[in-house]
């Protein structure tokens, strides 16, 4: 019997994954079938559920892994470059991400982890904002961690209303996020 | 036969969306059935039936009513009191946001209707940093309605934390949503 490698797994996995992201963005989560997960694959039912013993399994590992990253250092200079990565990625993620806030609203469990990926991209968003003071010689002193806070939630408020298909982004919106970071950064 | 009047007939559609609001907040817009609504209601189901012909209409009615105003010019002088009205209604409420914007993400009609109410909503908030803006003496040139989205957006993702159980409200917190408001106040 070949040996399946964890590279050979970790691709598996991830091929699982981004199926059930496209159909749970195209269907929410209460709307989908595992079976058409398994369709969307191109996987077998016995190769999906080896990884992802139950729906809820799929759906944890999605909302997880739907948390990114979206801020860095060059991202923090021109924010309306966020606004960007933004746009540029919100048709079918941010459809997602409407799914994974409402799914996790009514699901302690699922809530706890999602917190923990929330808690932890914000105290990087905060840590980049101390570098960026400190690289432009500012006191150190703000709370940074609010301050990111601040901006996510901006961002997510803004992804939420891309994905009904309002983009609010104009000069004085932007004006507006920069003086948000502005004041602190 | 007793004429109903229009009070009447408007106290019973309220009377009827405040119980879909509690069992949809509860469960989620698709694993609520219309009968859960009806014995929720406390009304038959034909009376039911004869405001919300299919469960389509109380999820649409529930989305357009859940989109709330909530700046007024007080809160504007004050922005830490917009964070308290929304921390004083997150529980329920909160969490029946996130099934609208779920709902609405993957609903374009839904999302048509939503965004009249949304759009509405930001230009009156324009409006109030306008009033604001003149009661201060201060030159009348921001685009206001792009701040009013900002404001808007920060609070939607404000809301969209506290109902996955992440108070994200700061000094920190606060100092960015003045700075956003103060530049353009």
């Amino acid at each position: 019997m070949p040996k399946v490698t964890q590279e050979h797994r970790d691709a598996r996995r991830r091929q699982i994954l981004a199926a059930a992201r496209e159909v749970f963005a195209a269907k929410g989560f209460a709307q989908t079938s595992t079976g058409e997960i398994v369709a969307a694959s191109g996987l077998s039912t016995g190769a999906v559920y080896s990884y992802f013993p139950s729906k809820n399994d799929l759906v944890a590992a999605v909302c997880e892994s739907a948390v990114e990253d979206l801020v860095d250092l060059a991202a923090l200079r021109d924010p309306g470059e966020l606004l960007d990565r933004i746009r540029a990625r919100h048709g079918s993620h941010g459809r997602l991400m409407t799914q994974v806030w409402a799914e996790a609203a009514v699901s302690p469990g699922l809530a706890a982890r999602i917190r923990v990926r929330l808690a932890d991209d914000q105290a990087k968003v905060a840590d980049l904002i101390g570098q960026d003071r400190r690289s432009r010689g500012l006191p150190d002193t703000a709370d940074h961690l609010g301050v990111a806070g601040a901006l996510l939630a901006l961002l997510t408020g803004y992804s939420q209303r891309l994905a009904v298909g309002q983009d609010m982004d104009t000069p004085g919106f932007r004006h507006a996020l920069e003086a948000l970071l502005g004041d602190a950064v």
